[in-house]
């Protein structure tokens, strides 16, 4: 068995996404992935998947370089290489970026998100050249499926007129009844019990209203909302107050420790966070300052699985809950997110998922959710396998498209339907 | 590759232990220690060790029934499993123990404690079957060998007069000059760099004299003193004061998370601790606090590789040093903790190991230490081999021992040279 890295190859693509509103627009017709394949000596292949802009295939690139020659096992090496890559300074502005979504932008936090395409892509090859699936690489798992939620978005029932995307069946949802018929679907299809809403799109009371339309429409289950930081601290308190009763949680409502811990003290409502949190770095002062309540890790943010897991030790150690967030992404990173999930014990809120929302996928089997689950796979590796003519495909659209859709701008999106559209400063509300 | 566990045995053993003095009484002339074996399906051994004293065996036990039939890659589910064994609360005090030198004692930790010579055992097993090192399992080392300390103790030339023992030939140490020439072997036999004192013997000013002369001795190398938590705040301020320029550190100068927290406040020489925090549970107030500088991880306590790995990590998010911590042990922990200590990127100090106390082995070739390291083994599984003759020899003494040596208790071994002495009460001085 060598277990050597021979080759790596990677693929930029462009998958189709509904026009989805957040706080800062809407998402584009087509966004970036960056496909990652790891080959040993053997000729095993690994597959994995992280943000596809343009400045994560900066890092990307010259990462994958420093990979041949060594061993896939070698996970902790990863972020020793990850060190020797310069970083763009004019890439990360260490604040929470101009999408506000992915928050705080550093150096540390850019070649995390880079190396987690590798670790996947290395356990799946690990995994694959041993026998064993990647959870049992992560030290087995204590659930046999894991649970995600829906991922309700406000969205118009397709993206403006004259503009190049594909069709999606889910109709517009921009009103209560709108969200509450998007639960339906979701249900139906899926068999979802928990649902988040993606908010700071409308102003705070229409949110509350869709909000309360949920509980009444599907009483008992869990909700949640999530605006992005689009409000002040005045007005999530508001929020907290009005929907204190149904929400299993708030996530990320205001912009910053500070701001979520003057939340967290003044109400009763847990706060969770994919913006606040979403670092190392992060974690002592809004542990210290109580201002979060639940940590919502996205692997490609915290560096990989083995990071997800060492992020889950720290927040049962602090006595702060733990689930997954996730943004636009393939089934590569749903089977990743599930394997690592399935391996952390204190895991108590379903996880995040966007991947309803992508029609398109470069495996030869979709991922399936039952009853709101997606079973953990045994097979070796991740066990997924990728359609070559797909991946070819969607890199033919990337590598057509010429730039305009190669980095995520949703404000960008917006401005095509409101040519007015200025990129809205937080909080909004 | 059949991965299942079919057999599991428990062979409690009494190694030779030289008569070095702590702040509670003098080793005994054996201590107990457990060493586990996990067999495959396959016929593949993997070997652990952990604490043999009655509480952990009565632990072991039962949880090596529990095994059978389970895959020896699943780790995480070894603490699942851990959580079904009923714990006899007149073992677990909630306080730090009598002896004193292992921290608090709690269900939990008593769990960790015997889980941690399990998932030794399965990971070398594991490794083995797949032709792999221990470190690879663990993600990799980020170094080739492993930097320890010289553990430096008060002794006397042998054990009182009458006790059957095996000789040393370490000569006494109980003045300056003893420990000054103790340190001359060390550094001659297997050349460490770093260097420990076990205090608490003494009063303060007597040891602060002791390490004076070390670092007169041996100018600029790192120096550390121990007391076990002997010492009031006061008394710590002062060693602190008179010590300051030439300690690396201080070890659990005083007892307890508010003690430890007063000192820590009052002064710039670093605390670190294997007594204030052990647990999980306690790491929340003492970094809070600030009470602590350096954890030093007894991969026993913190229930094996894999959790003082989360350990490296929640200190390295904290900002708080790492290092590791031995008490009485052979070579299979000593290989244990080369590996994951391989692993660790923020390990910054060398590691303590009372190894070279330990003439007694039951590995067919003892571990070496060259330049004061251990090279990190890439031969599969832990790398070592145990050898089964001398093992059922150590076996053979427990048996013949019949109880009074089963349990360690330093004070009783005081009480045969000092028939007056009373389990000191802390502080001491």
């Amino acid at each position: 068995m060598n277990l050597t890295i021979t080759d790596v190859r990677l693929t930029p693509i462009l998958v189709a996404d509904p026009p989805l509103l957040n706080t800062q627009g809407v998402h584009q017709p087509y966004t970036p992935r960056l496909i990652v394949e790891v080959v040993t000596a053997d000729g095993i292949t690994g597959v994995g998947e992280t943000y596809g802009d343009t400045k994560y295939l900066e890092l990307a690139r010259p990462f994958a370089e420093k990979l041949i020659g060594r061993q896939v096992g070698d996970l902790n090496g990863l972020f020793v290489v990850a060190e020797e890559v310069a970083v763009d300074q004019s890439r990360v502005s260490g604040q929470v970026d101009v999408g506000g979504l992915r928050g705080v932008q550093t150096a540390d936090k850019l070649r995390l998100s880079v190396v987690s395409g590798f670790e996947v892509a290395c356990l799946d090859a690990l995994g694959k050249a041993l026998g064993l699936p990647v959870h049992t690489l992560l030290g087995g798992k204590v659930r046999d499926a894991v649970e995600y939620s829906a991922y309700l978005f406000y969205k118009w029932a397709g993206h403006p007129a004259g503009v190049a995307a594909e069709k999606d069946d889910w109709g517009a949802a921009v009103d209560p009844a709108g969200v509450v018929e998007q639960v339906r679907k979701f249900t139906e299809r899926y068999g979802f019990t928990s649902f988040k809403l993606k908010g700071g799109v409308f102003p705070p009371d229409e949110e509350i209203a869709a909000v309360r339309a949920l509980a009444e429409a599907f009483p008992g289950h869990p909700l949640r909302l999530d605006p992005n930081g689009a409000w002040s601290v005045e007005a999530s308190l508001k929020v907290a107050q009005e929907l204190g009763e149904v929400l299993e949680y708030l996530e990320d409502p205001t912009l910053g420790t500070a701001a979520m811990a003057e939340v967290a003290a003044r109400t009763g409502v847990p706060l969770a966070t994919n913006m606040c949190v979403t670092t190392f770095a992060e974690i002592k002062e809004a542990f210290t300052k109580d201002a979060v309540q639940v940590v919502l890790s996205d692997h490609h943010y915290w560096g990989g699985l083995r990071n997800t897991q060492q992020l889950a030790a720290i927040c049962r150690t602090f006595g702060v809950g733990v689930s997954m967030h996730s943004n636009t992404h393939l089934g590569i990173s749903l089977a990743a997110m599930t394997h690592v999930a399935s391996t952390v014990p204190n895991l108590h809120h379903a996880c995040d998922s966007h991947y309803p929302w992508q029609s398109e996928d470069v495996l030869t089997e979709r991922l399936t959710f039952e009853d709101g689950k997606v079973v953990v796979s045994d097979a070796p590796g991740l066990g997924v396998e990728v359609d070559r003519e797909r991946l070819a495909e969607l890199h033919r659209r990337w590598l057509d498209d010429g730039g305009s859709l190669r980095d995520r701008d949703d404000a960008a999106a917006m401005r095509v339907a409101d040519p007015g559209w200025v990129t809205p400063s937080v909080p909004r509300w």
